[in-house]
């Protein structure tokens, strides 16, 4: 796998040693969040909308209503900035000033392209579906022609991105080591915690399994 | 408590039904959330970058090191948009169209002011530091006059925001409801799971619990 290579826009300035270059490691960040943030402009006017997004070889997916001002920016060529975080944790030092966070984040920049093939359409719908249920795309009703035409699903090539990792403990000035602090890190995780049935179950249907999805 | 008032730039043309107005539940979000993706652009070129913030009654604050680009642009007053999202489920429908997210976001829009009054400076770091872990900021050593020197403080006042709000089962089609397929919500939730004490403890100091500020 190449590694990403560094450019003017992606060069990390502050905390250097955090910037991370290994291709698997941005896959990873992308694979896990679910949830990117995207970052365009309207007018001058900078927006920052939450989508969910999954990952397939080297290119990242969004899916939205058709006409909505978003997908018309973005499929239009609107320059982007797409960022996923995830927190591992907050770092408690000795003194309040060298607290930190330990995450794993990726800003990607670029442009989105209409993915218009239906091959492409109904493979990536397929992977974003199981990436969240394994095994759904199979159980439930496909989506017709009318439900297709009114979703736009848009791709981002993982070309120019800026990934930067922390780990690890507090970086502790030398003169607070004696202090009688306790430092380490406060874990913290996203899970999937339950699997809650509607109203519109029929009593024989049992509840399906798709915590591998959730590790 | 005043209702957020709707602008041209907040209206919710998607989905229009999921806004919010209530301002309790943009300050829950905004307390939950940890991490918001604040979004600026330097010449032309947008930026997405997520930064712990924390709110103080009306006002979300962030902080960064003094000399970057980002806190640059920002206390030169770009326009920006701050963007806090919490995902409290995957919405599983009998199709794979009505699948959907029950989510909780807020999309602030306006200008961070630089905050350089020592009083408010030394009350937020103890606010943001005892939001994470309630107590510590009298446990730690106090951050130097060098040090709040490195660390700029931004503030930005939560009057543009539009805020909305997902939850309950899928929008299922009528034709669907006899399909023998599980519906329901699978349920996320970011939590801590532990504290992990690193090796710079004294053997006496005890694993404080900080636990009451993530229920």
């Amino acid at each position: 796998m190449e590694p990403i290579k560094e450019t003017p826009k992606t060069k990390v300035k502050r905390g250097p040693k955090r910037a991370v270059f290994d291709r698997k490691v941005l896959y990873q960040i992308l694979d896990e969040v679910r949830i990117s943030h995207v970052g365009f402009a309207v007018d001058d006017q900078n927006f920052v909308i939450p989508m969910l997004s999954w990952r397939q070889g080297n290119q990242l997916y969004i899916h939205g209503s058709r006409g909505s001002r978003m997908i018309k920016a973005l499929t239009e060529g609107a320059n982007c900035c797409v960022t996923a975080t995830i927190v591992d944790g907050m770092v408690l030092s000795k003194s309040a000033f060298h607290h930190s966070t330990n995450y794993r984040s990726a800003v990607v920049f670029g442009q989105f392209r209409l993915v218009d093939d239906p091959t492409e359409v109904n493979d990536t719908l397929k992977a974003f579906l199981d990436g969240i249920a394994p095994g759904r795309w199979e159980e439930v009703r496909a989506p017709t022609e009318k439900e297709l035409k009114a979703t736009s699903i848009l791709a981002i090539e993982l070309e120019e991105a800026s990934v930067k990792v922390r780990s690890g403990p507090a970086n502790e000035d030398a003169e607070d080591f004696d202090l009688p602090v306790w430092t380490g890190e406060m874990k913290l995780k996203q899970s999937m915690i339950g699997m809650v049935a509607d109203d519109n179950n029929q009593p024989a249907v049992k509840t399906p399994n798709y915590s591998r999805a959730w590790n």
